[in-house]
């Protein structure tokens, strides 16, 4: 593989992360004249939108995820890496790779975000979130076992405090989450148990702001709202929690006592901007012009959730999957105009609408002013989802999954896996028989 | 849920293990006048013929994993308990779990058996093996991970060494594990690399007996080592593996330079007549009489493969899924005829026939000597596997799932998660554009 020094050489395009900002960046170079390499930690691209359902026992992961060099097998200038980025050494346009560099003369940073606890970084043993596949199965698994053992709890403290259920986080993760714990327990789960009714469950989801959906028209939060309470969805608004433990969570002098907290409130972007010594917002993402790059460096864009970008009156333009697709073709059109030798257009942001869903048979959906809501707004949720998941063979998999759902109330993924499957729920074991014993 | 002492209490029978054995052993007693608690520490029902094809990102792991609660939902003399039982104490009637006891009136001990080194426990991390679904996902990242060292690995030792593969014997997990490796590397991941060609990986059958699948007769196990040569598997027959280490296997003066080798040469039992201070063979498995008891314990019964049972001529019935299920069934009317005063029928086991499968359209089949081979084999093998798979939705999505990797070559489930996911290709991060700055 160790070939002389060529005498020309083409351009590289450095990509890291290949989440749909990244994955798009490199499918609008497919036909330039560059060789693109493009990095991620994982070997798989993650169609985040749906991994709530991963968490919630609707779908398997195999269903969300799709290998990056499966997507990429036909564009010949791609080359895929499995590998961690620690940082960016700018003035050598190199990226740093542990002990190792990838050199490049264009750069495209779609890092992304993860979950943020606001300071608060000791909730997340007791409040953990919702961003990676093995989130999905910890969540997942920590869920199911919530059943288990208050199916052999004698405490009936201890038994409601097992089936009581917070969500933290009235944004679409945390409403769609609600929504499908609410199903899980009320049909999937039902008639499972002989001591416990999963039916019975506590479900409570706690937003500090005012309304649910902050970023919907405020008829399409109150539909949701609605929507979850028929669900027997539990909603707190108005309410921010001040302390998380094992026991559960604290809003100032309210308590909910509960072994499952989940948290769905904030999102912490990766360090793109420190890498690059840029100006960042709160959250960390980098603050970058219409061209989609800092003051700083030329030869560098930053795209998707580890950037922020300004739309329309000067409002930044929401972290959406539709938004780092576009942006990500952006940064690949402005390479190719820089190559040219031609100017880089704006950035402009297109409103394709914005979709939430609370469970079967409800959602909403706003179109320039179109609000959908209840079963219709759930059959666009739908097929807008899968239209949108990558790979022909996904998308039939999750439409026939989600055609036997819908007709059976089933959930086909109820697996406790992993570490968590070790959180045996022997401690608490007990049986009708034990009880005989100890009673003769 | 604590009720006062009932005056008439119904026999309760406790089922040890969810496998094949201890789901038929409930489902034959499930008009029975007693109350069953089945106790397993997982919270599904595996269907382990299947795994391998976990393993080989064939398929998902929710396709071959059935929640326990899910399948008996429906048979209401029976309760669930997820729990890991520790013990027996026959005396008192009781099983054991930790500190907890639930007492039985019947027992039956379907614990089954976990892959096993003969006395060489400190080859498990080299040549791990496979029983559980995190065995074949751990199993499936690393033969995943192979490739992604290999891509970026400079030094074409190492690269040989990483594209060679190593199974440890030639029994059906073997022969299915080689085959599906075949297939994986040669078809599903064409394309997928730009610095190795998959197709040219080394994948090596070990097997220390004269020939691959011992248990069948000779010709099918001749067609088998044709059909895998085909695939461009190395067999190597007579070959007793004596020493295993991180860079690979000796076969005494023979050495296969190796990072993935996989262990599929010998199970143990679990302790099941450990448990019961009950005679055992060398695998431990307890020595039962036709009535599937040991002479100790007359209301406990011992099924699947934790059990040593007799068959015609005094040759032990083999570790199968349908003589599991025979044998479970079996308990489960002996305890039916005990309730009813009537004596226990002897146990004879029906041979329906077996069922090995190399890859696409070639498998091997024996039915009390029809012998199949090639495509017809694999026509019966798909057919037979599907219908017995649990659970009418799996049925189907396993169905469909083969169809197109049939028609397309891909695989479904290339995803690397979990621990192994840590285990990221960084040390060996290498890219011509690195290559490019070194040189220059």
């Amino acid at each position: 593989m160790t070939t002389d020094a060529p005498t020309f050489r083409r351009k590289r395009v450095v990509i890291v992360g290949a989440g749909f900002a990244g994955l798009w960046a490199a499918r609008s170079l497919r036909r330039a004249p560059v060789d693109i390499t493009l990095i991620d930690r994982r070997n798989h691209h993650l169609f985040q939108p749906l991994l709530y359902q991963v968490a919630t026992a609707g779908l398997a992961p195999t269903q969300i995820a799709t290998p990056i060099r499966a997507i990429v097998r036909r564009q010949k200038n791609v080359e895929v890496l499995m590998a961690e980025v620690t940082g960016v050494d700018a003035d050598f346009n190199e990226v740093i790779l542990g002990e190792q560099r990838v050199g490049y003369d264009y750069l495209v940073l779609a890092t992304g975000a993860r979950h943020a606890y606001f300071g608060h970084d000791e909730w997340e043993p007791f409040a953990p979130g919702l961003k990676t596949l093995e989130d999905a199965t910890a969540l997942r698994a920590r869920i199911l076992l919530a059943f288990e053992r208050a199916e052999v709890e004698p405490d009936p403290a201890e038994r409601a405090r097992l089936m009581t259920f917070v969500l933290i986080g009235g944004g679409p993760t945390g409403v769609e989450m609600a929504g499908a714990i609410a199903e899980l327990a009320k049909k999937a789960l039902a008639r499972n148990y002989r001591h416990i009714d999963p039916g019975a469950s506590r479900i409570v989801l706690v937003e500090a702001g005012p309304r649910l959906l902050a970023q919907f028209p405020k008829d399409l939060s109150e539909s949701a709202r609605k929507a979850l309470e028929k669900l027997g969805v539990e909603v707190r608004l108005g309410a921010a929690v001040t302390s998380c433990d094992a026991d559960g969570v604290s809003m100032g002098d309210v308590r909910l006592e509960s072994r499952c907290v989940i948290w769905a409130a904030g999102v912490q972007s990766s360090p793109a901007a420190r890498w690059l010594n840029a100006p960042q917002d709160r959250a960390g993402r980098a603050l970058v012009g219409a061209d989609l790059r800092t003051d700083c460096h030329d030869n560098v864009f930053i795209v998707g959730d580890c950037a922020l970008v300004s739309g329309k009156g000067g409002k930044p333009v929401p972290g959406l999957a539709s938004v780092a697709k576009q942006e990500g073709k952006h940064a690949g059109r402005a390479i190719l105009s820089m190559l040219n030798g031609q100017p880089i257009e704006p950035f402009a942001y297109t409103n394709y609408g914005e979709l939430a869903t609370v469970g079967r048979k409800a959602a909403v959906a706003d179109f320039h002013g179109l609000h959908l809501k209840g079963f219709i707004g759930w059959l666009v949720w739908s097929l807008a989802h899968i239209y949108f998941l990558i790979g022909f063979r996904n998308r039939i998999a999750v439409a026939l999954d989600w055609t036997w759902s819908y007709l059976t109330f089933e959930r086909g993924a109820r697996l406790i896996t992993g570490e968590a499957a070790g959180l045996s729920v022997r401690k608490h074991a007990r049986s009708e028989a034990a009880t005989d014993r100890a009673a003769e």
